[in-house]
């Protein structure tokens, strides 16, 4: 593989109009979803180069590296890209819980076949009030 | 659960400028993300009524039961919110391959630190051109 061919896989991926593009999340050990946030392409260099998760937050429109505040990083260890090079997926060693709220994965919340909402059964594996001082 | 908390709970979900929510599926026995696709709130009600996989296409503009063409179809067993409402997650029983390449998954490809795409290993679970019949 020559670096001009790493150039271009990077260059093929598919951002979104606010240059943006999706990645998922994934526990490397247990195969769980973990959480889905997006990267534009500052924050895949800064992942490539730092080895840790680092993201674009919509909502605060800034760099975000995962973990600055509560220590729980992800560092990856492999990553991939889907067909349509729209979507990107990481397997990473998760520090922690991945979620604000305490919890392993963003995705605690179970919803049954009408929508609704189950009893969270699962345990925090943090508490986000010491974690994050609010 | 009364009814009117259904109501709420899928009344909460936050779908974008386009009436649109990501949803990740991933293999229910391996876990194994299979890919990542949009849907409408149309999609949401025909996957729950009818236990199959329905998004809506943006290339399209359509809506699409996954597996019409192929007949991959996706069965759904689990289904989960995550914390901020804007990610849906679906555990699926998946029917052949999820990938209109013929992969078992959309991210078969797998890329190193640099960002350069490594040899693609795994076998294709079909011939998406006897599939798809192009």
């Amino acid at each position: 593989m020559t670096s001009s061919q790493t150039t271009a896989m990077k260059s093929t991926f598919k951002f979104n109009a606010d240059g943006l593009i999706p990645a998922i999340v994934q526990d490397a050990a247990t195969h769980r979803v973990l959480m889905m946030a997006w990267m534009n392409q500052a924050s895949i260099e800064a992942t490539l180069s730092s080895g840790l998760m680092n993201y674009w937050s919509r909502s605060r429109q800034k760099a975000w590296l995962k973990g600055e505040t509560s220590g729980h990083t992800q560092r990856v260890l492999r990553w991939y890209v889907d067909c349509d090079a729209d979507t990107l997926l990481f397997e990473v060693e998760q520090t922690g819980g991945a979620c604000h709220t305490g919890h392993q994965s963003c995705f605690f919340q179970e919803l049954d076949q009408t929508g609704a909402l189950l009893a969270v059964s699962e345990e925090k594996v943090f508490d986000p009030h010491a974690t994050y001082g609010k």
